[in-house]
């Protein structure tokens, strides 16, 4: 029976089969280690026999392979199993050594080689861990979101125009006329809270990023939660906490494994978040740092939100930090404002350790206030049609927010650049592989 | 306390509050009904006190409002429980009659006028109905690939070269170089295979597709699945089991009102689907039918589909049967042939009440093979290069399958158009909303 590498203790002194890939090979004076490395974990094989020892001995790494063998108790072995008496077959040999030497425990090569190579370098125990957490992550977003009567939906990334920003489109050629890919799912999740009332949607957006920085994709992931018969952007919030604490306890359940093997600490997810106004934010930091000029600057600094987090640590205890209240200057079109002091709006960025994780708010839900706010911004309707049909039909108070799934794994596993925490990275130097 | 009008039923006797939508208002001598849709279901409102029946007499279908009141038991009632009692609070008012008419048991309008009003057209209890199975099935399908220890990925939708098929590609401008947008994930399952072993994706795919027809897309979600160490197909063909099962059960479990609301029969998965080489179908259908010139066709028309449709029904008592064995000569080059009968290939298509829902079979595994195939048709090796790494360093046989989800919900629905299964279709001619 073919049995993983995560389950040897389960097996130990019956005879079992695995199969993988060869991760490493020791050869020492009287006795061969082979490290498998299959879909799972890591297994460590015992080979004694002499013959067996010289034909294993021919293998690259890499080289996939089945071996039977009895899992047997010993303390030096990854995870107290070693497999012994093992009788290999060999299933697809490779050549000569890959491209990215995967035995040691932390590739060596530089990030542009390892990427080039992805095909290679993401079968390292520690690179592939990174993405069973993201994909634990997502398992964990969704059972929230599924229990609160949230509902998945899939939108088009072709759109018609380039219409949320303008800016950093990428075009394509569409029978002829001229489309666009989707920088956000916005407007269709907005029209399907006039359908479901809760909604989120995890797909691909596209941002035609000139600059070549750590934190930019030109292709992302994004988590995107939208919900109706909110009272103001605090409902969203409290959403928000839950499906990043949903997050987190999915990779606890489903991926404790990686994090032993990234020696991650998860971080712990208030049962409220803490908030502070963007303005009682800039006044702590110009009273606290003696930082003039921060009072009046329509965003902060990349240096504040770090401030703010360390502030968040140290007054509450907490990771996490909401700022609400953004200027209205700073946000786009569909935000609402603050009813008591329209120059801010309804919205929240959460910052995680000093660093902006998620952004959401309150949109505008009355079509007037679209039809004002785009006329006042020398808009032509037209192109918005379809998505004001929906607030002209009857559209509650609504909010939601936006995850960048590679940004939030990258925070998690502190990635230095974001690409770490992409399979297959894609920026403006970089289409392949 | 705000309930949904599914949990009517829970507090007869008690004071709710439900928020919602007016779908429907009917005034009689005596009593208004006033129905209400909220995100999960509707709701009868009971309304005797005149000076609220002349206040929502005002409102047009769609508006948004919060009615306090108190469930009854009632047989009359849609569920069995109407709100009684009601108290009536404004929150979102339609200023006229929406574009669809929304009160009818299934909107009448024609296709492409329904779809360009997708943001009313969808608020439709029957409209809806078929999202929410499709999401079902989607949790359906995670649930049973998660628990065979599948990995979750999300990998690139554009690429750098058009190489899958080449023709139906839509070409990008990416940073001033030509880029364009994945037909499929194809290279990438199979390449991550090296990875995880097992992994799955779901995501938008995008065709060119140039004919309007009522079957084809040019965006669509695709579910894909790739798995190593299998035998050949037939281990490919038992995951497609378990995942169409699994998405039956998705529906059953967590769709069920919306099933009643279709009056839907789901299909049965049987736990083995019968099979049938292409060549014995074809010589099947020559033989039954007495069609001559079947045998040796390379592919099986729609007709013949039909035909080994009602034949598995007949002989099998099944709505589903795999067609294995399709001529290598139409299928891509990554297709691994039948060993014993190499113009014939290991690869299967599963047909549903006659009609392809899901394509797959083994792959080549070995790197000499993709050089041998590529080089023979001609091609040039270096836009291959990163995919063919995989199989370079030790790749296993492998093998998967995608099926098309607007398509597979469209089957299951029995939707005329394809369009009908899609929130928001593009195709040559439609690009909005």
């Amino acid at each position: 029976m073919r049995i993983w590498s995560t389950q040897l203790h389960e097996h130990v002194g019956e005879r079992v089969v695995l199969r993988g890939w060869m991760l490493n090979h020791r050869a020492l004076s009287k006795v061969d280690f082979v490290i498998l490395r299959d879909g799972r974990g890591v297994c460590q094989v015992v080979v004694n026999d002499d013959a067996t020892r010289a034909a294993v001995a021919q293998w690259h790494d890499e080289t996939v392979f089945e071996v039977e063998g009895t899992p047997k108790e010993s303390r030096q072995a990854p995870g107290g199993v070693e497999l012994v008496d093992p009788v290999f077959r060999e299933i697809a040999r490779s050549p000569e050594p890959p491209p990215v030497n995967l035995r040691v425990p932390e590739p060596r090569e530089q990030l542009p080689y390892l990427l080039d190579h992805a095909a290679v370098s993401l079968r390292h125990p520690r690179r592939r861990a990174v993405f069973r957490l993201g994909a634990a992550s997502l398992a964990g977003m969704r059972a929230v979101l599924d229990a609160d009567g949230f509902v998945e939906i899939q939108t088009p990334k072709i759109v018609a125009s380039a219409t949320e920003t303008g800016a950093n489109v990428f075009r394509i050629d569409y029978f002829g006329r001229p489309g666009y890919l989707a920088q956000s799912p916005q407007f269709y999740k907005q029209m399907m809270v006039g359908v479901f009332e809760r909604v989120y949607e995890i797909g691909p957006v596209f941002r035609a990023e000139p600059h070549d920085t750590v934190r930019h994709l030109a292709e992302y992931v994004s988590l995107d939660v939208e919900l109706g018969f909110i009272e103001d952007h605090f409902d969203v919030m409290r959403v928000v906490r839950r499906v990043v604490a949903g997050m987190v306890d999915g990779m606890r359940e489903r991926a404790a494994r990686e994090l032993a093997l990234l020696d991650l600490a998860l971080p712990e997810v208030p049962d409220e978040i803490p908030h502070v106004h963007f303005r009682d934010a800039q006044e702590l930091i110009e009273r606290e740092t003696g930082e003039r000029g921060v009072v009046g600057e329509p965003d902060l600094a990349p240096a504040h939100e770090r401030w703010l987090g360390e502030w968040a640590r140290r007054e509450h205890g907490s990771d996490f930090l909401f700022v609400v209240g953004y200027p209205m200057a700073k946000r786009p079109f569909y935000t609402h404002p603050d009813p008591d002091r329209p120059e801010f709006s309804n919205s929240f960025d959460l910052v995680y350790r000093g660093l902006e994780l998620v952004t959401g708010g309150q949109r505008l839900h009355r079509y007037e206030d679209y039809v004002r706010v785009l006329t006042d911004a020398g808009q032509d309707l037209e192109p918005y049609e379809s998505y004001l049909e929906a607030f002209r039909f009857g559209m509650p108070p609504h909010g939601g927010f936006a995850i960048g799934w590679e940004r939030w794994l990258a925070r998690l596993v502190e990635a230095q650049n974001i690409r770490e925490t992409t399979l297959f990275p894609r920026d403006v130097n970089r289409l392949r592989p």
